[in-house]
């Protein structure tokens, strides 16, 4: 008998006929001879009705508040597919976020997991019962309501996997799992049988939807092996897990890629201290948020700084940088750049095998695509490129790296 | 400066629009130098949906289920109220039921309130803000959630006011008060500046619906004295409260109707202990509430037992009853009459007054309306009529009490 902890997010439990149909699949998972603790999401739309509600009442909706209306989204979501168990002679409980034990820290609709007390979930378990438990929420140490934003039912599931010492925790979604890149825009893209932690938070940050880093990241942190699979059959998905050797065989795991990015450079700066923090520091007040930083000294001696940024935020940079121009120095001038796109090509490989970035610029250089910026961690190099190119770019990394054919 | 606890039921609060308007109705009452907590209900509509969405997924769903469930509705209706009260400049937070400190006992979906521990109010209370509480909820000591059944968020109002001793508690309803007698059928009707607890009782057994029996017993238990009155204006209302010999100086205080009743009789009992509760045990286990019991011995020295019910319980009745009439005895047999109502006069001043019940009857005798069954309690007299004349009844009977004018 295992201990299966199933995350199923809000399109899964979307109406009450999908309530049903995730009803009947972990009535099959128990029936198996396992245990199941189901972590579930709102109803598709309903947090959105409570944020419209929300904002209809007031423009800026104080988070305390926010938090106390969108708990009730995904405590309605427990007791239906309890309900619904139930019905089908499985003897299931709702459990909410304060009975689960989870105790958050932070702030308002960002809370953050801080431990799990799971006296209560182990008790239930050990009656032989399956539990359905809120996603997304927690108490804080004062007992006040918590949500933990976006993907917080994911991080609730592996924080409960964690707790509760489960052999599984799978998250259930609509992809079938990790692929090599995105098959609408690479049609030979290849499911990935696994996935180490590093790969999966530097997909994350690279325009892989699949799951949001700091979920990701507390796995690692606590070692929660996470499978990503399709809640809509029954096929095997992505195992994500810490690293092993046979991982390093492969130089590239994946490649990903995100669109409508913009491009700030900032010429003219003197080469002196605190520059680049003064720069980073109005974007930041802004809350607009930096992917890739490059920067270099030009022929006159003066530095550059060129970063990267949602193409929507593009416009409330330039309003945060003009001030900063003057104090910077009489030379400052800033350029900007719209229309372009991030590829990135992942794998912890990279690190025992040379020569990667160069077959890498000599692919895109043999489909005569040009390379805007260019940026490395240890196992990962992104660059920019027109963003007209950005399909032909990632077919051409995926194919010189083979990454349609399963590594032998 | 007056610490007042408000209750807005779910019609108060049924929509964006009427949310504002309580949120600026208790601004003003806190602009008027007071502290207000107030209790309120779910949306109107909302309970219902939820309770229909659970009957979809499951014929009888699990009561605990549902608890989790319906739970949300208040507190979906104490953070949007919470917010619009922000907006408005007033420091207002939700308390959901737990964090009020409200244990409850029995079953759920009909928990009793068992105590209130008010450390979390007073708290805030002494932070000097408004507190929104959700009303119909409880915690039970192993920490499940609670609802408290029909008039669930009066009984929350009444108790929260005893924990935290508040100066007011005001009953927020869709009526100005309670009347000597239903204004659309009696248009000279009054409302009552003040009720006896025990009247209020007898009222609301009798048909007056403006609250549930338990809250008025719990209020009435824990000396609370509580105003109804219309969140649609400022009319002072009602207020109920312990009797004061003032209050015998009326003798009745008003008249309530129940309509489609009806009347079972068994005739042919032998005379012999334990044959009443015979044939009440039946009723009960079946779940029919039995409202006036009349007992007699006929001239053949048999004896007859009548008593009443709602109109719709009576084929059920008389399938429960069937069985027993062959124990009972080999004369037994069952009368019914349905098309009757009931017409109660209600007033502490008959314990003091005599001649009451003749008054009563002459005025129904005057207009021509026979009696039915008779019964009577310390303060009141309930009388059977058929359906079609409980108008005249209510009316004659008003009239010869002059409860449309002013005692004295």
């Amino acid at each position: 008998m295992a201990l299966i902890v199933q995350k199923y997010g809000g399109t899964s439990v979307g109406s009450l006929d999908r309530i049903r149909n995730v009803a009947a699949r972990i009535q099959r998972t128990v029936e198996a001879g396992n245990q199941v603790v189901a972590v579930v999401s709102a109803m598709g739309g309903v947090t959105d009705r409570l944020i419209a509600m929300a904002r209809e009442l007031a423009p800026e909706p104080p988070e305390r508040e926010m938090d106390v209306l969108l708990a009730t989204g995904e405590q309605q979501s427990i007791a239906l597919l309890s309900m619904a168990l139930r019905t089908l002679g499985v003897e299931a409980v709702s459990v909410t976020g304060r009975q689960a034990g989870i105790q958050t820290t932070g702030s308002h609709t960002r809370g953050r997991i801080d431990r799990i007390d799971p006296v209560w979930m182990n008790r239930e378990l050990g009656e032989g019962r399956t539990l359905i438990v809120a996603g997304f929420q927690g108490i804080t140490g004062e007992g006040l309501i918590h949500t933990l934003g976006r993907g917080g039912s994911d991080l609730t599931a592996i924080a409960v996997a964690s707790a509760v010492g489960a052999d599984v925790c799978q998250i259930l979604t609509d992809v079938d799992g990790v692929y090599t890149c995105d098959p609408r825009v690479v049609p030979n893209a290849r499911k990935l049988p696994e996935i180490s932690y590093d790969e999966m938070l530097e997909m994350a940050s690279s325009g892989s939807k699949v799951m949001q880093s700091r979920s990701v990241e507390f796995a690692k942190k606590y070692g929660v092996v996470f499978e990503v699979r399709s809640s809509l059959n029954e096929n095997p998905g992505t195992m994500v897990l810490e690293e092993h050797p046979a991982m390093e065989n492969v130089v590239i795991r994946g490649v990903s890629i995100e669109r409508s990015q913009a491009r700030v450079t900032i010429t003219g700066i003197p080469d002196e201290p605190g520059m680049s923090g003064r720069i980073l520091g109005v974007l930041a007040e802004a809350e607009i948020n930096i992917d890739m930083i490059v920067s270099n000294i030009a022929h006159d001696g003066m530095a550059r700084h060129s970063f990267t940024m949602h193409m929507n935020d593009l416009g409330r940079a330039q309003v945060a940088l003009k001030p900063v121009l003057t104090d910077v120095g009489p030379e400052a001038a800033i350029e900007t750049e719209a229309g372009i796109a991030k590829l990135s090509c992942v794998g912890i490989g990279m690190r025992s095998h040379s020569g990667v970035a160069a077959r890498m610029f000599q692919a895109l250089g043999d489909a005569g695509i040009n390379i805007g910026m260019i940026s490395t961690s240890e196992i990962k190099i992104a660059v920019t490129v027109d963003e007209t190119r950005i399909e032909d770019a990632a077919r051409a990394v995926h194919d010189v790296f083979g990454l349609d054919k399963a590594p032998a």
